[in-house]
């Protein structure tokens, strides 16, 4: 059995009992890296965190190892129970899906232990989920990559009176460009988009675009490290959210769309002026 | 401090480590009774399940009870930990938003344990989540109560190839038309809506609005008891599906978008001939 187990959005604390029973009975566990990395600071005390808890030892899987390696997982995960474990959700990125599908086109059975992501935990900030439209993507810029169509699903969303959950760039283990020309394998740091960021570049994309889609008075919503216990929420003006420091990794922004009574006093709780006063329901 | 503990959305397994901790620690505990009734069969074996697991007294507390007593729950959790457990993730419904204003309004503490809920576990079926577009509720038909303006919203989520969540009605505690006429407390049996009875009403609107936003031959996704064991999901045409036996609570359904490739061979796992032959990845 391959078993695909969601780790939630804090910390070891927060995958569910089922989850760590399942973990605990496995012969291998894998951790999927691409955003573990980012949210657990994965090294080698945290990996061992991990062991202490689970009993079993831990392998951390980048999507190289998943890709060039996923034979060898579905082959052991035969005739041996496996554990898969991933930040968030499974089902929070395609990679997932891809390791889903070749495991039961092989005829390997497969199990989901489902957990909080950042596509239900947003709900935190007070706006409600069924009112969301479609989420957007927002890449880093680079001098000649400066890609825009999340502009437009920002605009179809606030057009229906719906908010848009803007998830924010993640790099790691990018190869750099020097590595690339010379084909011997380097990365770049790992790097994270920042709200300030993200929010430099969505400005500069409606200064461009200029379909009065949002501007720098539009409120929106500012998150970090949601379901951590320092996690940080901050709705305001763009351009005053602009010199907040969310501090480390995740961010996400939400742009709202028209507001419920209810949405708009919960997002009150989170306003810049408030929050710059006291720390309240920040946790 | 007021703690909002997600349940996920199996059995009692599902709570987090972290928010088992935290019931356990905790000197009041209440249970939402809202929809933990059709997940758990809450009676009082499945309360003493839980009050067992936990160590604590657990309340069975309906929305009347969490709206008149709300000032007492809010007092409590002035000077003692108080924890408010909810099936799924504690942003799904309104009812916990004012719950939460009420406390941050008090200067009660309040602090948030997310989990999974059908918002992001919905991705199981193999549709991403990220190309969702707005959620919808289907509500019960009555004689003189057929309102239909999920039907719009289908309609905006189509035209921009997005899929659409729906989630079916849920009768909880619904004072039966004698008692409201006499004056006394009396309740209808619990009652949840089908993935049939949702399509029935769909196709009827269809019928009466005639916008071809679907019809019995557009493919969509029953899903039932998402993250429990025994969870089923079938695709296949609205018709096909009419005849499909989704079993106990809870349903709802997927009407699917344009499909990406991943998209389509993880739907095609799922399709209604397939599911008729095996058990294929149904668990």
């Amino acid at each position: 059995m391959l078993y695909f187990v969601g780790l939630g959005l804090g910390d070891e604390h927060d995958i569910t009992l089922r989850g760590l029973q399942v973990v605990r009975a496995c012969s291998a566990v894998y951790l999927e890296a691409y955003t573990s990395l980012l949210c657990f600071g994965i090294d080698s005390s945290a990996i061992s965190t991990l062991e202490k808890l689970y009993g079993r030892p831990v392998t951390l899987a980048d999507r190289e190892t998943v890709e060039q390696n996923a034979d060898k997982i579905l082959e052991e995960a035969k005739s041996n129970d496996v554990a898969f474990l991933v930040v968030g959700d499974p089902f929070g990125a395609t990679t997932h899906s891809d390791l889903l599908v070749r495991a039961w086109s092989m005829g390997v059975k497969v199990q989901v232990i489902h957990n909080a992501s950042i596509m239900n935990a947003v709900g935190a900030c007070g706006l409600q989920l069924y009112r969301f439209g479609e989420a957007i993507s927002i890449p880093f810029f680079t001098e000649t990559w400066r890609p825009d169509s999340f502009y437009d699903k920002i605009k179809s969303n606030r057009l229906l009176g719906l908010h848009t959950l803007c998830l924010l760039d993640i790099r790691v283990k990018e190869p750099t460009l020097e590595s690339l020309c010379r084909g011997k394998k380097e990365y770049e740091p790992p790097k994270f988009m920042t709200v300030n960021t993200a929010l430099e570049q969505l400005l500069e994309v409606e200064e461009i675009r200029k379909g009065s889609v949002y501007n720098s008075d539009t409120i929106c919503v500012g998150l970090a490290r949601i379901g951590n216990s320092t996690q940080k929420i901050v709705a305001g003006k763009m351009k005053d959210l602009l010199a907040v420091d969310f501090g480390p990794p995740l961010h996400s922004i939400v742009i709202p769309g028209s507001l419920h009574p209810v949405e708009e006093e919960m997002l009150a709780f989170f306003s810049i002026e408030r929050t710059e006063d006291t720390e309240i329901a920040q946790t």
